[in-house]
């Protein structure tokens, strides 16, 4: 077996191990370009042998995407199959795991009109409202590991024969999630402790708010009571812990809802469903978006931003510092898996109930008061850089520093 | 544009405008292996191209169809999802046009125990039943036309390199499909017209019974009253021309279900979902299958009778001279598309209610009555040869001959 089909290997064992953590007797769905057909067989092959009971493949296709997106029927755009919907929530509810298999060629949907873009965006979250709670809430256990999809690798080296871009691309997947490791498990399991010590030491702190300072960002990010700062290995409500992304190097929690004044300035390209929008800034008020600019794709971000009441308002506020091995390779990857791992980040619309004390019990009227946002949407974009400092204010009024230069600081060195 | 990628052009607009013949606005369902891409997105271009409001590609995986139906629980291959037989009933009630881009693996099941092959095979049967109905009553129009999946052209050429087997596949296909022709288009034209010619002097002869001879086989075949020859171009309920089969050489008709006596030696392999059936005979009584042998894949020739009642009947009777195009280019293709139009067969199984007067409007009962099968299954097999006579029997009990020595005798010799 050559080295690069043994890592490949590693990397489709350490997927379905510290990702999705398979269990004998379930069933898993893969979804992935047609491109990954060799690697999805291999996991396809290692899940059975591990007692799957089912490998269900979504199979993508960037060209079908793109000639859908620019040229079918606005009334085929607008209605997502509900029998697609149901197929998939009939299988979370079995307790399936899903794999997601990502490469996405940032620049896929550029010429297609972003209101046709944004339509069928939003119809598809509509219509998988059910099956996304199984995911958010962590109900079954999944994963999003990478791909070097030949337009994505293309879009990293430019000047590299397509196969050898993609080499270049495998390679650096797998030092990003430690396949390159003596031991790609046990570097996985003690990723996940050091993550779930710097998760701890957040959640004992209960800061009230974060201050965030950097150039064209002066920002404040209100915590709701009893948020719970997560991070490294999920556990399912089954009490199955799994890696929901490959590779993780942030602690994250919710904001709260309506508690977020001031502007962020983004400090990398964030890709909207085959759209970058590049050097853009927002600008919150008691939480919402009343203000906003981007030198590019400025007409995505505002579809995006009128998704619905909760696409102002943010879901995620997320900690990493700038040594982290992603950010360390100097790469921009236009892929939101990789460069969220790379920078500090925030995501505009839904939170992850599971972050905040009985967060998954509550009502949607509990939710609300409580600070818990919810969208169709769950966009991450990166405001991190080594010249961002971040305060905690404690709830006595007192701050304390988080990140200094883009790194943990004070209490939070290690 | 490489000669090469021109037939590949005029091979997707004969599919499209020939086989389904597309209609502006309507959606079309394209099944299709991973291994076609380029040829699948050339089709959804000119899809599009033609106004297609949509088009649905549901890839197929001979890897993860092998692994499935090696490794998956029983009760996933005994419960074919209600949601996928849903989505496709859904298309077809709104009119979506299906291309099959076929090109299976004779031998991908073959170390895959019958038992669970035919389970699996009955399940989705017995779930697509209302979907089958939109196909086999022309409610909506379809096609089949071959793809030289690598598998298959491996098959026949084993002792090339897969890319030289393919191309060399990909000009048989072409020449078989008239795509070689000055102008394709107009050879199908002239082709369906030959093909109407033999159909309704066979419908105006009205033969009561078809008596069949040739080495190992003695069978009579009664027709029903006001059966119908079918052949070349049909027509869809909603009156659009199309092509089901591409090639098509054949002009076929329903047996009556309780009117079939005797014994049959198949002539060549008969391709059961990736399982060779070879060298067989059937023995009828009043439609009936009382006996049967095979030299290899008897145990799949026993899991297909045994799928319903209507397994061991008949659906269908076919005349194919031996001098057609595929006849003719000697090879066996292992892939019933081909087989079936080198040679005269029957079908086990389902007949196409099309082939009687009034047969789509019939009940269940009605049909029965007048002799039509109804099964899970519609298999062809081919039991043509150059040794094979057939004579037709008028409603007096006169004879007259109808093939000689393997073509078309007497009034049907052009």
């Amino acid at each position: 077996m050559s080295t690069f089909q043994k890592k490949l290997e590693q990397y489709a064992d350490v997927a379905l191990q510290k990702g999705i953590n398979i269990q004998e007797g379930q069933g898993i769905i893969i979804n992935a370009p047609i491109e990954a057909a060799d690697f999805v067989h291999i996991l396809s092959a290692k899940a059975y042998g591990r007692g799957a009971k089912d490998v269900h493949v979504q199979w993508g296709d960037n060209v079908l995407t793109y000639m859908k997106m620019k040229h079918a029927a606005d009334e085929v755009l607008e209605n997502f199959p509900r029998w697609r919907a149901e197929g998939l929530e009939e299988m979370a509810k079995d307790g399936y795991s899903v794999v997601n298999v990502y490469g996405p060629d940032p620049d896929l949907l550029k010429d297609v009109d972003s209101e046709r873009v944004a339509k069928a965006n939003k119809a598809s979250a509509e219509a998988l409202t059910t099956y996304r709670d199984y995911i958010m809430e962590d109900k079954i256990t999944w994963t999003i590991v990478a791909f070097p999809h030949p337009d994505w690798a293309k879009k990293l080296f430019p000047n590299e024969p397509v196969a050898s871009a993609q080499d270049k691309l495998w390679e650096q997947i797998f030092h990003i999630t430690r396949i390159d490791k003596e031991d790609p498990m046990k570097a996985w399991d003690e990723h996940n402790e050091n993550l779930r010590k710097a998760r701890e030491l957040l959640n004992d702190k209960q800061f009230k708010k974060l201050h965030y300072k950097a150039p064209g960002t002066e920002l404040t990010i209100e915590l709701p009571k009893n948020h719970i700062w997560a991070g490294g290995a999920a556990e399912s409500v089954k009490g199955v812990k799994f890696n929901p992304n490959m590779p993780t190097e942030e602690v994250f929690t919710m904001p709260h809802k309506y508690g977020v004044n001031g502007t962020v300035r983004s400090t990398m390209p964030f890709n909207y469903d085959g759209n970058l929008i590049e050097n853009f800034s927002l600008t919150f008020e008691e939480g919402k978006v009343v203000d906003y600019k981007a030198e590019s794709g400025e007409e995505s971000l505002k579809y995006l931003l009128e998704t619905d009441e909760g696409a102002k308002r943010l879901g995620e506020v997320a900690l990493v510092p700038v040594e982290s091995p992603i950010s360390e390779s100097g790469h921009v990857f236009y892929n939101t898996l990789f460069d969220e791992n790379a920078s500090c980040h925030i995501a505009l619309g839904k939170a992850y109930p599971t972050n905040v004390q009985k967060g998954s019990e509550m009502s949607a009227d509990e939710r609300d008061k409580n600070g818990v946002n919810d969208s169709l949407v769950h966009e991450d974009f990166m405001i991190g850089s080594a010249e961002l400092d971040i305060d905690g204010e404690r709830e006595d009024g007192t701050f304390e520093p988080v990140f200094r230069n883009g790194s943990w600081a004070g209490d939070f060195r290690k």
